[in-house]
C-alpha cells in the first residue's frame, strides 16, 4: 500500500505511454502550433485541466493561447488552431465545438487513444496517447491507474515536451527571461 | 411569499443603490479604463464572477482585460489598471494583490460600500456602491435581500452603463459590429 | 455620454423586463428547486457567470447545486434538476447537455427568451424573460444595451427574487445566520 | 529539437524527482486526507490545476474536496484540511489563505519545495518535492524544464500515487465502480 509501489507503477506507466507517442506527430503539432495566429483549447474534466496548463505555458512563449469558454476568448478564424483533448473522442461538447471550428476553417488537433472515433472526419491531426480507454481496443496500454488518469498524465508531460520543442523552434535562447511574460499579480 | 412581492423589492433597492452613486467617480472610472493598456479585475465570490463579466464586455470593445488567475493573464505594469471589488474593502485576498499592484505603479480603482477600508491607501480611485455592510454605517443602503446581492447587482449594472459609456467614449457607432469581437466556438 | 443617462436606461430595461416575467413560471421554478435533491446549471459566457451566482447563493441556502464542468460535479439522477441559461435557446453546447440530462430522466427548466427553441421538446418548464434576441421575434423588448446584457441582468435579479423566495419556502427565519454556510477562506 | 530528446529529458527528471519524494511524508498525507471531514486545496497558476486535478479525483473516491474560491465552497472547520501547493512557499495568497485556515484550526499541509519558507510556521506536514526554485537551494534538483513545469508535474504524479493509496486505505477494490461517482453530463 505504500508510497514506492504506487509511485513505481506511475512511472512505468508514464514511461511506457510516452515511448510510444509517435515522435512524428507530436512535431507537427509543435510546426501546427507554431504556424498559428491563435492557439484554442478544449476538453472536459481532468483533461481540460491539463489543456489549460497547456494554455499557460504557450502564453509565456508568446503564442496567443486560450480555452473555449474562457472570459477573454476572441473569435476563431481559418489562421487558428483548436486543439482538442479526448481519449475515447467521443465526449459530446468538444465534438460539437469541434464541428463549429472546422466550419470557421480552422486546423484541428486531436490528442487521443482511440483514433476510430466520431472525431476523425474533423482532424487535420491526429496525435495518439495509446492509453487503456473505456472501449478496451487491442493496441492500448491497459492501465492499472485509477479512470483515465494515465491519458491526463501523458497529456500533461507531452504538453511540457512540446513546449521544449515550440521554444527551440521558436529560438527562445534564454529561458529565464520568460518569467518577465510571467503573471506578477498572485 | 410571491414572485411580484420580491421582484419589487430588488427593484426599488437596485434605483436606490445606482440612484446614489457618484456620477463623477462613475465617469472617472471610464476615462482610466480608455487610457489604460490592459485592464485586470479582482474580487472573490460573487463579485468576482460580476466583475468577470465586465472583463468579458470589456473585450468585446476592443480593450484588453483579463481578472487575476486567468489562465492567459499577462504581467501587469505601470500603463495598467486593477480594479478592485470589494464591498468591505477588508478581504484579504483582493488587499495583497492590490498591495502588489502598487508595487508595479499599476493605477488602482476600488469599487466598494466601505469609504474607510484597509483599501484606502492604494486606491487612485474609489467608486462607491453605498449598500449595507456587515460594518452598518450610517450612510448605507439597509438592504433586505441575501447577504451582499444588492452590492453584486449593483456591480453589474455599474459595468453595464460604464461599458456603454465607453462605447460613446471610443466611439464605436455600430454596436451591433462587436459580435464579431464574441467568441464563436460554444 | 453620462452616467446618469446610462444608468437611467438600465434601470428603465430591467423594470420592464422584469415585470414582464410570469409569475407562476417563476414560482413554479422555486417549488421544482425546492423539491430537487440536486441543482445543476449550464450556460455559456455572461449567462454562465450569472449562473454560478445563483449557484452560490442556492448553497449558502442549503440546496445542493452545482454547474456543468465544475470539479466536484456529481452524477446527474432522475431526481435532480438542471437549469439551463439560453436566451436563443439555440446554442450548441447546453442544448447537448440538455439531451444527457433528459437520457438520465432529469427534470429540465430552460430560462430564455425565444418560446420557440430547439431546447422546447427537452423542456419541463420554461421561464421567459422577453429580451431580444438575435432573432427579433415580436413580442420581445428591443434593447438599447450592448449585446445581451438585458437578459443577464434579469437573469440575476430573478435568481436573487427567487433565493428570497426559497428561503421563505424553507422557513428560514434568520438570514443573518446564513453567514455560517458561506465560504471563510478568502 | 526532436520529440525523443524532450521525452527522455522530462522522464528522467520526473523519476528523479519522484524517486526522492519521502514515503513517509506522502503516507502521512493521505492519513491525514482519510481522516478529514474535508478537503481544501489552495495553490496559483499552473499548480493550482494540477491540485484541482487532485481534487476532482478525491471527489471520485468519495471524499469531499474543492478548491478555495470554488462556487459551492463551504466554510471550513477544525475537522478539515487544507493542502497548499507552493514550491517556493512564498506565494502570498497561498500563504493568507493558510492563515486564516489556521486561526479555523483546520489542519494544513504544504507540499513545496522549499523547507525554510514563511509557511513553515503554519504546517501541520510538509511534503517536499525537490525541485528546483528560483531560490536555487542546494538540495534541489536543478531541472532543465521551463520555468516550474517539473514541480508541477511531480505534484499530479504525487497526487495520483496517494489516489491509489486512498483507494487501499479505504478499501475500495472495484476500481471501475467508480465511474458512477463521476459527472456524467459532458
Amino acid at each position: 500500500m505504500g508510497y514506492q509501489e504506487k509511485k513505481d507503477l506511475v512511472l512505468r506507466e508514464i514511461k511506457q505511454s510516452m515511448d510510444m507517442i509517435n515522435a512524428e506527430e507530436a512535431e507537427k503539432m509543435v510546426h501546427m502550433i507554431c504556424a498559428a495566429e491563435q492557439v484554442f483549447v478544449v476538453g472536459v474534466g481532468r483533461v481540460l485541466l491539463m489543456m489549460k496548463a497547456f494554455v499557460k505555458r504557450l502564453n509565456h512563449l508568446g503564442i496567443s493561447a486560450n480555452y473555449v469558454g474562457a472570459v477573454n476568448e476572441p473569435a476563431i478564424t481559418e489562421r487558428d488552431v483548436l486543439i482538442v483533448g479526448s481519449g475515447s473522442g467521443e465526449s459530446v461538447v468538444p465534438l460539437e465545438i469541434m464541428k463549429i471550428a472546422k466550419c470557421y476553417q480552422a486546423k484541428i488537433i486531436h490528442i487521443g487513444s482511440n483514433q476510430h472515433s466520431s472525431m476523425r472526419p474533423y482532424e487535420d491531426l491526429f496525435v495518439r496517447i495509446p492509453c487503456s480507454t473505456k472501449l478496451h481496443q487491442e493496441d492500448e496500454i491497459e492501465s492499472e491507474q485509477i479512470m483515465s488518469s494515465l491519458f491526463e498524465q501523458s497529456l500533461l508531460l507531452l504538453g511540457d515536451a512540446a513546449a521544449m520543442m515550440i521554444a527551440e523552434e521558436k529560438e527562445i535562447k534564454d529561458i529565464h527571461a520568460l518569467w518577465k511574460m510571467h503573471a506578477n499579480l498572485e
